[in-house]
């Protein structure tokens, strides 16, 4: 199987999606293309890295992961293909890939310079139709990742904004909304052991630590690990962003429900 | 061929279909898998349960169809897989599937409950993820039903809003409203036969029975047979939801078009 | 391979496209369908012709393209497939074909009235489901094009609003306003040359015709060729839509940035 996703932020609306894909099945007629989301806001690298890292280990080994997050098009940053012990990722070399890569192994890094595998005339403004949906087409039929261009040391790499541990507990801040209205905080798992914990913003308490929504009544308030191994603000059928106006980048903390001694 | 059909309340924006697809794949790489909506409205089952009726049956025999609007996931709620004449359903036992059940005829209804077939880790918040996806491609690749768990009796029923013969003509309701506008009722073909109708809201006429949108002028109203075998009012070239502020729960009167003697 | 394309307005939130690949496969299980859009503004035969000349060409050849934005659906407008030398075409006679075949050498333009190739019961609301999905399965598996119906010696023509060049430059308009805002112009590169241009609306300078995004500053406004070959006006990481309150139709000018003589 040659299996490709998709991560951009071109939305669904015009044709530069089912662009891409015509390229790509015009070399690897027997690929199959997963959209991951084209709903990433526009430029927001950060988000798309995000996302990116959320999805790709629930892939099959040797699936290439394309993201095409781009504002800079067109001007002088790289794009590369990287090879890691299960993946193959493909993008500007703009931070997009660094959350995925930063879980990874790395095998290679690649500055796809190699216009053999581009289309014939690469435009100024698309280089998802023009170069890396040709590259990731090429990729995904075996063409081994050293014929793509020269060896590179490092990648761009995105800081995530750091969970601090306090002496009240911890402080933190939302790094994505989701459809349901799902504040996800930088807060993960593991930094929150056994003990019961409340999430703040500022002095206000917004609500309880819990393992599942239906542990708090409809309409109430919960915080809970969500499926990316994250705490997560929600409201029991409803929008946590909101009914607490949150957004990415509001800063919450965790604080211990027992009193401090 | 195993071709998969997902119906979720997911959006597209997030990675939760995504997540949903790689797992599959991992499991069955030779999945065809569609998307039928992710747009049905949050928690929302009855509109799922819907879309999923008006669908599925145009989908070729041995279909596996995964309906996950799971407001309650986490809780106590069961996870079904169920084995029709021609079809297979996967979801949680809330009522999603209970629509499309009930024109179909059953062979065995299984609680999920054989944690061979799901991920190793199961959230407590994504059991699309960790559940429905790994059972559906095990199921779509030949996995008797009887492995996943034991039989059931019954599954949820949800009630739908039924339409009423009265001395003047039909009551019925609004049941969905589509992108273009069009509002679809839940008057089915079967009681309009062959006379003239009108429809009213209140004792307000709307608009009258007609066969096709070109029937009226542009911008005019007219109700018709939908494409599911239900009567619409639509508007020729706009929207009858805005034109007449109808929703879903509107109430609506089909009334005869000869005067009453 | 068996490739398949989709442009249609039904959007995403029903079951109209879901319920077309459904019969798709029941009728040709190895094909592939992509998704070009289903976002075209309901009933916009222009946007839809626009959008299918702009992704059709990037697609391998043998590729069945359908467009349906079918305004007409139900009335006397007939429905047609086109063979060309490199694809096939299957829609409404309405224009919704005819930037794309305005491209293409034509080989044979049929229209569809076997109904052997329809589905049993043809509604009056649906022909997406009940005409095209199965005409495009059948053609797509090598059903001989002439088998669907009569020779036609043409098809319906939009005729697309034409650049005109002037003493002071060249005088367009507004053809379509994408995702992230760039407002896409009927000016093609050939028309442009190596001088060097602004673009105005009215009176008003907008901008100078540069290469890339990045040939100005965040922020500043830029002409370039995009990705269609045709002048598009765009922000630097903004919305040029928003900023100059452009829309389809939107007249503008190109001027040469040389004083007249």
């Amino acid at each position: 199987m040659q299996l490709i996703t998709l991560t951009t932020d071109f939305g669904r609306r015009d044709w530069f999606v089912g662009t891409m894909k015509g390229v790509i099945f015009g070399i690897a007629p027997r690929a199959t293309i997963v959209d991951l989301t084209h709903e990433i806001p526009a430029g927001n690298v950060r988000v798309g890295a995000f996302a990116l890292a959320a999805i790709y280990r629930f892939y099959p080994k040797r699936t290439v992961h394309v993201a095409v997050i781009d504002p800079g098009v067109g001007s002088v940053r790289r794009a590369i293909a990287v090879q890691t012990e299960n993946h193959f990722f493909v993008g500007p070399d703009n931070g997009v890939l660094s959350f995925a890569l930063a879980r990874e192994k790395i095998k290679t890094i690649r500055q796809l310079t190699n216009e053999k595998f581009f289309l014939k005339h690469v435009s100024q403004t698309f280089h998802g139709r023009d170069v890396f949906a040709p590259v990731t087409a090429h990729l995904s039929r075996g063409v081994p990742i050293q014929n793509f261009g020269p060896a590179l040391k490092d990648f761009v790499h995105l800081d995530g904004p750091q969970p601090r541990p306090t002496r009240a507990g911890i402080e933190g801040e939302v790094v994505y909304i989701d459809h349901f209205g799902n504040a996800i905080t930088n807060v993960p798992k593991e930094m929150l052991g056994s003990r019961r914990w409340e999430v703040c913003a500022g002095r206000k308490r917004l609500c309880p630590v819990r393992e599942f929504y239906q542990a708090v009544l409809i309409g109430d308030a919960v915080a809970l690990i969500g499926s990316c191994g994250l705490l997560e603000i929600s409201i029991n059928g409803s929008s946590a962003e909101k009914r607490f106006s949150l957004r990415v980048g509001s800063r919450i903390s965790v604080r211990s429900t027992l009193k401090s001694r």
